[in-house]
């Protein structure tokens, strides 16, 4: 009866719209309905990119589409940078690594950002260099890699392509790929997208399309290329994830009606700047400063003196407020507030209030109230902007 | 208004109990709710495949996971038999030459099928193969080959595995992969599945697991090692698809309230029997004998004198029946009717009511009515059973 209230960094709360318009009826993808929905939907994912290049839709998972960006531009035995700043971009060396290629890893403590001087004095003595990768949005730490920042240091110092993972932040951040200069970008569906997961989300530009085409892959399903001939044709080259595409579709409609994504990440802005505030009010950490704080997802350290799981399972059971624990080394001593995608102020505040709830059971040292009254705060200056 | 009727062999239509079901609340693919979810669905899918195995889902369609079956059991250079009657048979090939593997082609007129003998006589002379692939049920001829038979000349001639694409066939037809000595089996959610597409099955058992212990694959995404791993976990290595896990859970109460799969396959044979009695009483031919004839799509040659394009045209256009056209060599020769998933003998009544009304139209010389007639002898002889 009581509704999970997921507050997780994906998969993300679904909006009925979006529900209704994946349970239309089905069509072929072969048909002319098919091609419609594809032509149109690509077209109005291009600002969500901050793109005019051709998007592509693969039938995957996010991890497949990073595999397709690595497979496609790189060949075993060269060399790579990854930029890591948490699980994520661990998780994209595996990958990397798993496929023969060298990888020269920039490392930053996990809940720290990396800054354009950083990448720019890692590239210098380094030449060969293929491909950098990085992490837009890291779902780890909660941390907005300035990427704005990196791709310039990547054009500087190496004929390197740039490839950006924007799983968790595309949809809920801004994104200006053409603009910034990141040449491959992907993201993923469950998360900021506000889709169920299952549908992956690529755009290449043309210095990244001369890179693929001069690279001998041997990947059929994730052949890129592949896909890029079918997008002219509105197709795709297999049996593409047609409802998610129909959801796409009504994502499109939301994003729009909010006033494009240039509002729909104000609101994320705001939800960022509430959850924090309130944490402060709360006497809780966080595990990031302010300045690259991720607008989609929170890492907030453990309340003092409380078991964390315990509190999360106390606040999963008692009150169906479902947090996300922490990944990796970060397991037991964070814990991750996600509010990307389907997510508003509201949900804040009644997320803060139930943690409050939460809190008072435990008995922990607080001023009760004190969080939801920041969180307010910020909402309500927000509105008088 | 009018609904399209969509009998094509994939994406087919969605039950609304199975739309329902993925409209459920988003859950975590780390949570309880979703291991319970994982590891009760799995189970119920043995049935389906005739495995005792463990069953994994992988986010993707059907063709991810041909190439999975493929990479992670043959290395580049090695040696394969792909038997191929059709265009998904050529289609597996280009799978096997795009990752490098030599392939020993056994290839049959379009419209047939491979007989036990035939795979015998060819394996013998060949040492050295790794694996021997074959599609159970072809969608571009509509064939069923006789896979258990095929495993049996696989045994008896070589110590290859054998690996079978079920996609358009699994959930529709009768399958042991454990009795008949199937070493891989692999499908689709879009096809007699029920689901939209963006889920595929795979079924691996012991001889199987062994060689891709053996082989070193590159593949991270489709590293069926680590499914195999997380599945112990009742969980997925990556973001699953949730949402369609949820619908095929509504799939197995479908098919489980019509009496098991046996029961469904039964449904599929009464439906082919009617559709191949239509034609016959219409004059029009199959592409197919009997004894092979694939009990989910009837490959079905144009109507004497009628221009094909024309005629498929007209029936969607005039009466929203949605037919396919052929494949490659067949492009403009046969339409194939799709009769498999949530499609019953008053769909096949329907849609053969709606060839004769546009057969009139084009004026071609038939006995109104004869197709339908001849449909529900088949039908009423079934139920009398």
């Amino acid at each position: 009866m009581y509704p999970n209230i997921l507050r997780h960094p994906g998969p993300t709360p679904i909006p009925k719209k979006v529900e209704l318009a994946m349970a239309e009826n089905m069509i072929s993808h072969r048909s002319e309905e098919f091609v419609k929905l594809y032509r149109e939907t690509t077209e109005r994912v291009k600002p969500i990119f901050g793109t005019k290049q051709e998007i592509l839709l693969l039938p995957s998972g996010g991890t497949a589409a990073l595999e397709a960006a690595v497979v496609n531009t790189v060949s075993p035995g060269e060399e790579v940078v990854v930029v890591t700043v948490g699980a994520f971009g661990d998780y994209f060396v595996s990958i990397c690594e798993k496929n023969g290629l060298v990888v020269h890893k920039l490392e930053k403590e996990w809940g720290e950002a990396c800054t354009k001087e950083e990448l720019a004095d890692f590239l210098k003595p380094l030449s060969n260099i293929k491909a950098v990768f990085a992490t837009y949005n890291e779902t780890s730490t909660g941390i907005l890699n300035p990427v704005w920042e990196l791709a310039e240091a990547v054009k500087e110092h190496s004929d390197a392509i740039f490839i950006v993972d924007g799983v968790s932040g595309i949809g809920g951040v801004p994104a200006e790929m053409d603009e910034w200069g990141i040449d491959i970008l992907v993201t993923g569906s469950q998360k900021a997208m506000m889709l169920p997961p299952g549908l992956s989300i690529v755009a290449v530009n043309e210095k990244a399309w001369k890179v693929i085409e001069a690279n001998r892959s041997t990947a059929y399903y994730l052949d890129l290329l592949s896909y890029r001939d079918w997008a002219e044709k509105g197709m795709t080259p297999n049996t593409p994830a047609v409802s998610l595409i129909m959801g796409l579709s009504a994502v499109c409609d939301l994003i729009e009606e909010e006033g494009g994504i240039s509002k729909t990440a104000e609101r994320h802005e705001v939800m960022k700047n509430m959850v924090r505030a309130a944490m402060n009010a709360l006497n809780i950490e966080l595990l990031t400063d302010d300045e690259y704080a991720s607008p989609t997802i929170t890492a907030i350290r453990t309340p003092k003196s409380l078991d964390l799981a315990e509190y999360l399972r106390h606040l999963k059971k008692k009150y169906h407020l479902d947090f996300a624990g922490g990944l990796g080394r970060l397991q037991g001593k964070i814990f991750r507030f996600g509010h990307m995608g389907y997510c508003f102020p509201s949900d804040i505040l009644q997320a803060v209030s139930l943690m409050e709830a939460g809190l008072q059971d435990f008995a922990y040292s607080f001023e009760p109230g004190a969080g939801v009254r920041a969180a307010q705060d910020v909402y309500l200056a927000s509105l008088r902007k």
